[in-house]
């Protein structure tokens, strides 16, 4: 049989990782597919350099809309990452019937619920197990691994640039901007880490997990975000001291009253397995109500780490292509019809337990204080220590962790703590998850 | 739709859980399989004992028979474990054109291969995700999730009984008699505890998931197994100071000479994630050659942990039973026409690092002395230890890592060494690997 024909956009560091994989184990890949798979034209915006790269026998273009309308291609690989020119190419494929797999997750978590509807119209797959985790294969755990259970929640540590940089931090005792510099200098980090260090990455691969687990359409603006750009080393450090590691978690919860949705620092306890992973590495944990607690863990990132996500698409792909849409697994692990609309809470009605860092005047009664304004906002204490004042110091550090509290409720205490003459500065707050 | 008619056949721990999940979770498994799934049917020995646990509305019969002839099922789950009579039922079940979701990891790695061969025939479906490492989806993970790699090797905690029973030992110093008790008051482990603590039920898992990796013919009688009844508290403890833990590890390994496939107790660096799964939860290391090392973590065992895997099959199939056998994913990972068969290399062919624990007689020269024999067998030594002799002792206890080397050398140079007339007892030999 002749190869699958493929289109691929892009030809960056994950483009070039898939070439190189599906050239290297082709034969291996072949004795799984069935068949070969072989990338047959190629669209970037500089073809002299793609070129160089690719050598001869592919057809290289700078008209990306050739590749989606080329009639001998049977899937579309889209690595260019973004919205556009990504979406409309994207889209145009799909109404070229021709199947997509793409690794763009700020595309899926933005235009994903229009995406799959054009697909499913057109009655072809877009995959997209390289746009969460990397080469870790949880889009297929979580859509076909685990559909016996109900998902009670996903927590993961789904963007390595922050891990390495919060793993820098705690080992070396290094403020953000120090570890953030090494994080650049190794190729951890963009020139303009933002999204990744202000959690919006992390956010759009949630978005697309918490669909996936809880059968509810892709919704990123319900998302929750906090990055670690504002995080101190000495909060790693006293939180290191109570037995727990900092760690960028996003979070999607199904409650009573609707599902959470969440990016921020959090305080998990050292010896859960996830907080050990360190540097660029991604874990998620996934907790069902038959399996319990699974976890999955590896590269989140890198050149061929995502091709190896990027290609087992393209064997499922080009084993499904011929099927019947119903034989197929939906886009969100849901059939389409049976997608609901749960309500996302709002962050101030999450629950979660807190850590709180207080720099307060050295002097009587400021304890009794900040207890009685806790009590009275139904936030108990787990566990309290002062670092005492150095010698000649008249300030001193409260370091609390809470049991579980309304964040609305925790809000309105921090407001009126902030507000006593002997506390000196904003209080600091991180959230901190059991994860049992 | 009318929802499949699935045949269930053993009402045992996994059974059960299996009949609770699927009723506990029906609205989620319909809205993602796109249709029901009913256990129509039930074969036991016990009916009335069946009968008590079902209650009304499903057929239930201790003429096993009668579920795989049985024309208006679709699928047949077996559930009853063990060789015979479940490899007749099965085989039976698909040259009646059913589907066979098992979790039977003994009968798939001594009778797999027939059995496929025959599903192959037949176009039917044999599915086995909760035949290795329980609710975890390895299966799928490394057939589907995985398969743009050059797999290298596998390394898994798959037995949960030996990892209670080795963390049992660690934590509280235990000897092994001790921690098995306690296993078994807990009921991590069977009053007869050899399938598990001699590594029988590890390397059938180990069987099934090297065929998967590594594309060629399950082979058991391959795997080379060594149990953890013979392991002292005192070596653990050792370990632990040299920085690392012992587990019951399952290996196999692609080599240039052929396949490793090996249980054994395993000695692990301490900061590995995979030396931290502690008690009765398994993990499983894959190493591929695009992707890097991911692992895979959660419950091996128990009733809804498995049912979780015995459900996400029956999904599977119910997605897939009327699709062209073409398009399915094949039993083995690879087209069955293109498994090949490599050397397994048998234990004295392997490399491994080791750990070595001699009592020796407090005089000098004996370090030479065996510094010596492992020189002039090509082992070198990484680190060393001596316990020192307590007052008035006169012998002491050498700890010794070593780099890589050949099983065969060090058997023959601890055949010499035990020679010595100043070593006083067999050396003490664990193996040792960075999974790195």
């Amino acid at each position: 049989m002749q190869p699958i024909q493929v289109g691929l956009l892009g030809l960056g560091t994950v483009g070039r990782g898939t070439w190189n994989v599906l050239r290297r184990n082709q034969e291996e890949i072949r004795r799984r597919a069935g068949r070969g798979i072989e990338i047959a034209m190629v669209g970037v915006r500089d073809v002299a350099r793609a070129r160089a790269f690719l050598g001869e026998g592919v057809r290289v273009t700078d008209r990306l809309q050739d590749v989606v309308t080329n009639p001998g291609l049977d899937i579309v690989v889209e690595l260019m990452g973004g919205h556009e020119p990504a979406r409309s190419l994207v889209m145009e494929a799909i109404h070229r019937d021709k199947h997509v797999v793409t690794a763009n997750k700020a595309l899926l978590a933005t235009d994903g619920n229009e995406i799959f509807d054009a697909a499913r119209t057109m009655g072809v797959m877009v995959a997209f197990e390289g746009a969460v985790a990397g080469g870790i294969p949880i889009i297929k755990a979580l859509r076909e691994g685990l559909t016996g259970n109900r998902i009670e929640w996903i927590a993961g540590i789904i963007n390595g640039t922050s891990n390495f940089i919060l793993t820098r931090m705690r080992e070396q005792g290094l403020p953000f901007e120090a570890a953030l510099a090494q994080a650049q200098a190794l190729g951890y980090a963009e020139a303009d880490p933002a999204f990744d260090v202000d959690g919006v990455d992390a956010a759009h691969k949630l978005a697309i997990l918490a669909a996936i687990g809880f059968g509810v359409p892709i919704r990123f603006e319900a998302a929750h975000v906090e990055g670690i750009r504002h995080l101190s080393a000495i909060d790693i450090r006293y939180a290191e001291q109570l037995g727990y590691r900092v760690k960028l978690l996003a979070i999607t919860r199904l409650v009573a009253k609707g599902l959470e949705m969440r990016v921020h620092p959090t305080l998990v306890p050292s010896q859960r397995l996830i907080a050990n992973v360190e540097g660029a590495m991604n874990a998620v944990l996934v907790k069902g109500d038959a399996v319990g607690t699974t976890m999955y863990y590896g590269p989140g990132a890198g050149a061929e780490p995502t091709a190896s996500a990027v290609v087992a698409d393209l064997v499922d792909v080009t084993r499904m292509h011929t099927a019947d849409p119903d034989d197929r697994v939906p886009h969100l692990a849901f059939q389409a019809d049976s997608l609901v609309a749960r309500p996302w809470l709002a962050i101030g009605d999450t629950v979660s337990s807190y850590y709180f860092r207080m720099r307060v005047a050295d002097q009587p009664g400021v304890l009794a204080d900040v207890a009685r304004i806790l009590a009275d906002h139904r936030i108990s204490i787990d566990a309290l220590f002062q670092r005492e004042p150095g010698e000649g110091e008249r300030q001193a550090d409260i370091i609390l962790l809470t049991h579980e509290a309304l964040e609305r409720d925790v809000n309105d205490a921090l407001g009126k703590i902030e507000h006593l003459p002997t506390v000196l500065a904003p209080v600091i707050r991180l959230r901190k998850e059991s994860l049992a």
